[in-house]
């Protein structure tokens, strides 16, 4: 058994190695290529994807696996062998159920979708793109019902980003969420709007960059396994466990795009440099869910970044940084500057209390696109009805409104948003979690270290990688199930200090 | 045919798709690669190598190349289509005659071999790495036997660079040349030493790479299709037609090392720019050899950038630039300081006379070597005693001597330094019959408008890639065979004027 355990991770070895290679093409597409290197690098991915998909497909794989499963009592059911086995195993389904050529003609699909949205969103064209989105929702179904026996058609979808997780009940939870949302951000919006205007003086790029990257290095970034460079919509992506790369863009006149941005992306870096040496090579060395990984960039860049305990220390160097344009600025100016809460129309500029109307608007269209009770024609019209409902406004356009985001016009409809907010959720339970073990935590984080809280996460999140399932991973950690509660107590107590809410 | 034609590119076309993805992965890692990426970097490219390997070995290209070199008879001798059968054919033959099993020992032992070399040049220590040496050699001479038939053992391996040129034939053309270069060096030297002091102030990195950068856009380097980026040791490197990178490093007490290799790399990036366009993804997108891409590099690096005539226009800006550093330098003073001759011990140092001499030297041994007539236990003292007779010194040790280069220490002996200095005689060649056809290109110089002197060269070497040999190419453009005239006339011209010689 060894030896065919030996066979296995070779093989999945050189999937991990030929998928490193293909994220640094895609890293360098955005960072650095100049512009007439685009047709050639489009084939050059094609074809490292078309290679990395023949490895994951091939049926030594299968066998491998099933011999493996066959003798795997001699793993404990907790080992890392049994692990590997059992992600392997649904790595390799996934792979084997979409059958080549339509995978090929549905990655063609999106190229060119893709393109097309790209065109239509600045000329305010939903027309032009309904037809493609008409068929991307037609691909979406088939893909899902490669996955027979679901008890609702999206939950093959939502299982390749957030495993385990099923529609009916995010609904519940989504549900949940919303019913307190909604009248806190209506008791927040009542109040005095926050003044935020010191975020918005001239704020040089070097500056801003020294800054934040020096807080990228207090959290625990190590500059030996990574590095930062400039792209226009900020990522973090990795070639394996010693090259982990962040990115960011500069706006001179916005300081917190960059600044809550690096310390986003140092979330979701942290997460991946933490996972177990061990796993480098195997399909383990990977955070374990959208949710998840995204618990961690909100935690490092809101519960953390955004609190008053964090710019208690940090406050006085930002200002002997720019003391030009902060020396008059107070601490409860600026710490409520860089947590005002409004109402507005775009998602990737949200708030933290706002964000997850957006989100989960997002995500009951998904669902009723999928069950085919909302048309792609109708789209623009409901897209525009739940933002009146839920945060009261209406967009001037589709640019603004259902052209806004990329993810559908590029991917698959269903299972692309619901990540964003399941990490809102689990950000403040793992926070929560972190607390009940070290409760000097905040008191570390007013002086400047920020080790204790990465070490308890490296402890008991990030070097599990992919063994645990996001369920799994909250199981071990809380002792119960996923819940809202711990959110929502960090959203009013935080909110209700800052607005005076009762 | 027009079939078998279509498929044969298909099947090429992906050899160079994967092999621009190695060149990216290769680029990465000696420009922003972290530290700790090593590792998997290595393993991402030994697998993309092997991919490739077997990409070229793929018997259907052998029987497509059957098929269509009988029937080839519907393409002109000297069309596109007869060309890249002839150049598919030999690439062909090259990759399957040498066993994968063979080439993947021999690419461990070179990546072996480079280790040891890196640790025993600090440590002058020859001894370490003559073990490796002779491994080397023993895997050059098999090399060269997997393809019989040769005059000379380094023929082969001369053919993998300098395709078509021969041992014999290179020898001699050596024994000219140096005939010529010793008295040459002998005159200069007993002359009043050029003084480049005015080289080695202190000039910021930043105004360096900009006026650099300028120039290298106003030769018509287009920055959409490619960017420069900085390294270690300065290279070019190309992933397509529209991605063709320079690197370059700023030494801030010498201004000529990022200027002329700034210059140098620009060369060999127009060469790769100005190939025909309908050459993409064909074997014929290449320079077509060391030597004649060398020439390129050479020649504009030297024969326009280090010229009078360029700096009678340049020189004002660049002192305008650095007014504290050369407000009080002539242009005759920076002109004699750029073209400093002097006998010195390490070739990438070496100037523009006594560089040959270097390559010469190396050249020769490589030979001995492979006849077997200089064992590896003998290499220091013959590179010495060359040195003592070729340019009257000799090195304190071997770091400086025989350890001094990386090219027998990771790949093989034989074929590794003849084009440089074939750069060197058909880079002037070629500028002379450039001037023939268009006698004002030194006015145009000389008013900073390269692009006469750009185009002549795109429209007589660089847009047939590889379509022709070298050997083709200048009988094309000269009507005869390769001569050293060209060269020595220049050599004697200039050196003349700037050291009054007789």
């Amino acid at each position: 058994m060894d030896e065919k355990l030996a066979q296995l991770k070779a093989k999945l070895g050189e999937i991990q190695d030929i998928s490193g290679a293909i994220a640094l093409l895609s890293w360098d597409q955005t960072t650095y290529m100049p512009e007439q290197g685009a047709p050639a690098r489009g084939r050059q991915m094609a074809l490292l994807s078309r290679l990395s998909q023949e490895m994951q497909i091939d049926p030594e794989i299968g066998r491998l696996l099933d011999e493996l499963e066959k003798g795997g009592d001699q793993w404990a059911a907790d080992s890392d062998e049994a692990a590997l086995i059992k992600v392997a195993r649904r790595t390799y389904e996934r792979a084997i159920r979409i059958p080549p050529e339509f995978l090929a003609s549905f990655t063609e699909h999106t190229a060119v979708s893709y393109q097309a949205w790209a065109k239509a969103r600045p000329e305010n064209d939903f027309a032009a793109v309904a037809p493609y989105l008409e068929k991307t929702l037609d691909y979406s179904r088939q893909i899902a019902d490669f996955f027979p026996g679901y008890d609702h058609i999206a939950d093959p979808l939502i299982d390749f980003s957030d495993y385990g997780m099923k529609a009916e009940s995010i609904r519940t939870l989504f549900a949940e969420l919303r019913q307190e949302l909604v009248p806190l951000v209506e008791a927040i919006t009542e109040k005095e709007p926050a003044d935020n205007s010191c975020l918005h003086k001239h704020y040089p790029e070097k500056k801003q960059l020294d800054f934040g990257m020096d807080l990228v290095r207090q959290y625990g970034f190590d500059m030996k396994r990574g590095r930062m460079d400039l792209t226009h919509h900020p990522f973090m992506t990795k070639f394996s466990l010693g090259d982990v790369r962040i990115t960011t863009r500069v706006d001179e006149h916005n300081l917190a795009d960059n600044l809550f941005s690096l310390l986003h992306e140092c979330g979701h870096a942290l997460y991946e440099l933490g996972i177990d040496s061990g796993f480098e090579r195997s399909p383990l060395n990977t955070g374990t869910s959208a949710g998840v990984h995204e618990s961690q960039s909100r935690l490092w860049e809101n519960i953390v970044g955004r609190s008053r305990a964090f710019w208690e220390y940090q406050y006085p160097k930002l200002q002997a940084v720019f003391p030009e344009q902060l020396g008059d600025v107070t601490l409860d100016q600026y710490y409520r500057a860089i947590n005002k809460v409004q109402r507005s129309l775009i998602r990737t500029e949200a708030d933290e209390v706002t964000y997850n109307l957006h989100v989960m608007i997002r995500f009951d269209l998904e669902l009723q696109m999928l069950e085919g009770t909302l048309a792609i024609k109708d789209l623009p019209d409901a897209w525009h009805a739940r933002y009146q409902s839920d945060l009261g406004l209406v967009a001037p356009d589709d640019s603004d409104g259902c052209l806004q985001d990329v993810h559908w016009y590029a991917g698959v409809i269903g299972g692309s948003f619901q990540g964003y907010t399941l990490g809102n959720v689990m950000g403040s339970l793992f926070y929560d979690a972190a607390l009940n073990a070290q409760p000097s935590i905040p008191q570390d984080i007013a002086a400047g270290n920020y080790q204790p809280l990465h070490q308890w996460l490296i402890s008991n999140i990030y070097r599990h990688g992919q063994k645990y399932t996001a369920d799994e991973l909250i199981e071990r950690v809380t002792g119960g199930p996923l819940t809202i509660k711990p959110y929502i107590n960090y959203l009013s107590q935080k909110f209700g200090d800052l607005y005076d809410l009762v």
